[in-house]
């Protein structure tokens, strides 16, 4: 395929080679020009500005650091949009504002041109070993048009309808579970620490019981369903649980911000009748916060 | 080995039946003693009191719901630590609170008997399966004669030196983490609703990028090691992703105060000069609030 | 009135030497022995134990630092009540918690002894220069019998009822208000600071806006009442003001955790329909997650 | 003076009426034409668009709704800056965002204009009434200026320095403390009610001691001041008394977030070794968090 390539930093240099290695044909373009070298050596035309990459393209990917350079590429002076032949796409796998992706999706669609969202999951050494994982949306036949770039990209891929917002909806999330994790595990750290647990120890113990285990799949698995009867393990002993720990912290000095916001919301649970519904009743909470009517 | 059990709930019967059919001789005790009766027919001897259940045991186990179930097993009238021979050991598995534990230690030290805090990570259906995590902190020799019981218990075992309640620091920030991720998870699946994303497709992308990958482990790992530089994802780009969830969150009507405390967290990084480090510097600040110095 | 006084620190010198200004008999007591000596030389009677200082009092006042301190001095050996006469009554006016007030009523109650809890607003400053507000809770008779102490200590009471803890509520309730209050100042001022605003200038604004203003008051009186509607000014406007309070501070890098917690709140309240109530009704959201039902 | 007045709102109309009565030549202008009536009768001429409105006068005051309003009022098509005379002055009451206020600073200067940033704090009534409390910022000169129109809005007026944006973060804080004071009182009302405190008497508490006492005002110079030894009340005592306070509001069940946050602060505080300090400390961890080098 005719192949447009925007954005050569750490992320997109190795995923524009992948996609040259598979075959297609690219025409690359990074602000810096001096980055685009190691893909031109691979047989890559140089372009000058992201229009010069789009204009003869069957699709334009483009890897960019953030809205700003995003939007610039795209909606700027020579940008992608200002040239992309009619009926061809851009698959934008950025990291960007849901705000942004669905100017980006009008843009496009007034323009004749497919827009398609496709971030990806995955460091720099994930995307040279082909290991990222892509979640896509956007018009069904248009995803299926750049199906080979996807899957050229990574390990695997999930589809997310047809809107295309929604896939930088759930690359947002998934970086915030990641953030989450760490949190969690830096307040843990913090305690075990304080409390004479070696660091070494706590990993060993989070890598046995955690890292690889399918809890968190499990947990996954039961606030998706939004069934919290029969409790598993009830949502008032996530209280005690919780408020032990906070005690711990208290008597070691480790203040547990994020341990204080559980205690808050596992106690709004219980004032609010939900005591004796499993733990994963955290999923009921946060739908209400957000107004969402529960199922069924 | 002769073994008394003490408490025969949801965890506790699946326990003792394993340290049973180990081939360990077993006296158990539980406050509504009905619940006795699988073990009286595995061939358990059934005893009135804890007392009664420690009197000529090597090791006593016990598994009880809380702190105050606990206090009034192992101090109260007729308790544990009124009839455990001396040198004898007890085992407590019970989720108690590390203030707890360590009146109990004294106890048991003062009354020339043994201590082994030994907390199990695992549902019912885990104790069952022999499939528990288990975490042991107490003296190097009674840990050592405890081992043949602690490994009946599970797949597998964390030793966590010499001080029993380090173990149930361990075991309450394990909690504290299945917490965070489930409430991590909640505001996930709320967002990601709201922004019409199917719940299907995010578990499915939480199952393919997270849940068995190992990436927690990776983090867990830059964390315990606390070195922060060079950043693989800079610490100022968590704060433009997670701006950007709260972002989207806000447009879609969706609180996320995870998000907001993680915001707050990576704002301050970046404020005290870390916007360059790698995002795991979360782990710095913790150590910061907390009063605990860097190493290196 | 023969009037015994328990705890002679910053706060309960100035209250006992009042009491004695105002012609009741005192029999003092304090840890610390050397502390009566001021009481010593205006004419009061230096007991050596708690119970000393109420066998023969009509009324005993104590104020301590804390809950410690306070069982020690009610319930422990020599404590008042195993000497304060029946029908005596125990003024508890120390910052204790809501349970070991419950205790201490059972206990005064059991021995046939009154208790009056009667905790006070205001600084050692405040204390001596008779400025205290009192807030008191007991059986209408024995508040009844205490009021002319309560009343010489400062310059108001308020009476909350028949239920001494009442009183440790509202009083723990008054030093939350204030430490939000700081809380509130403390990011608002680093805020101000960041961007180039002089804290005198602030400071001014603050007194000259809100110190002295009746804008607390009718906020608390909006909130009292519960009625929300019509707005004066929308929840949805308050959501929007601190969002650019909390644009501000990122633009600023000034981290604040209050106005990030403000902001989920205006938010779910927002999500759950109430956008175009007041903003007052923050007070709704916090009876919701209490599980109180809205009066009405 | 020669006056254009841009939004007749709620608050807009009673600033005109002030302006037009203090004997001030009035051009009028609001998106619903109708609003415009009653100047109308009161003397004042009605423009088609804001640029009528700027053409012929020496200032400008607009006080509009939001951001986009503002934004369209003076940048848009027939906005003010494409109409107001050179070394005229644009006095913006609005409530906008720090970044605008920088845009149109930056707008006006371009075009050899004067811009004062000049927000208020009161209702409608308090518009009404001349009560407002207007701070002001800009260039002293136009300051000036202005000044004859800033005092004929209301009872007093802080001047905020030579940036125009600093009004706006003043105004911004002012409205994030008024939010704060809110949050805190709907907790402390939730757990007041939930502990049978009748809402009327905890609304005279607050009354009777703080809300027209100097204890705000005495904080605020203490935090402003940044002197936090010696402690009139310690930090620790401020974490064991929000700490009581939580374990109320458990036994009550209500959480109470703001709480929360406090105890995680005064814990960090503790356990950075200010636990001797006062509890207005706080102050000196908000500047912590935002980089701010403590003045010394």
């Amino acid at each position: 395929m005719k192949v447009g390539f925007i954005g050569l930093g750490n992320m997109g240099t190795p995923m524009a080679k992948n996609l040259a290695g598979a075959g297609h044909e690219l025409t690359v373009w990074n602000r810096t020009a001096s980055k685009a070298e190691p893909l031109k050596q691979q047989g890559a035309r140089v372009a000058k500005t992201p229009a010069d990459a789009a204009r003869d393209a069957e699709v334009v990917v483009s890897m960019l650091a953030d809205d700003h350079a995003a939007e610039a590429a795209v909606l700027g002076q020579d940008g992608i949009v200002s040239a992309l032949p009619r009926n061809a796409i851009h698959v934008s796998s950025s990291t960007i504002s849901v705000a942004l992706s669905e100017r980006l999706t009008k843009a496009h669609t007034d323009a004749g041109q497919g827009y398609v969202s496709a971030p990806v999951f995955g460091r720099p050494e994930a995307a040279a070993g082909k290991q990222l994982w892509v979640v896509a949306a956007g018009p069904k036949a248009q995803v299926e048009r750049a199906r080979p770039l996807l899957t050229a990209l990574g390990r695997g891929l999930t589809e997310l309808g047809e809107r295309p917002s929604a896939a930088n909806t759930v690359k947002l999330s998934g970086n915030f579970l990641i953030a989450s994790m760490m949190e969690a595990l830096s307040e843990a750290f913090a305690l075990a620490e304080k409390c004479g647990v070696e660091r070494a120890a706590f990993l060993d113990v989070f890598k046995s019981v955690f890292a690889k285990a399918p809890i968190f799949e499990n947990y996954a698995g039961a606030i998706a369903k939004g069934q919290y009867t029969p409790a598993g393990f009830a949502l008032r002993l996530g209280l005690k649980d919780v408020s032990l720990a906070l005690e711990a912290g208290r008597a070691a000095e480790v203040p547990l911000p994020l341990a204080s916001l559980l205690r808050d919301h596992f106690l709004t649970g219980v004032a609010q009748g939900r005591g004796d519904e499993d733990w994963s009743a955290l999923g009921a909470l946060a739908q209400e916060r957000a107004g969402i009517e529960p199922k069924g």
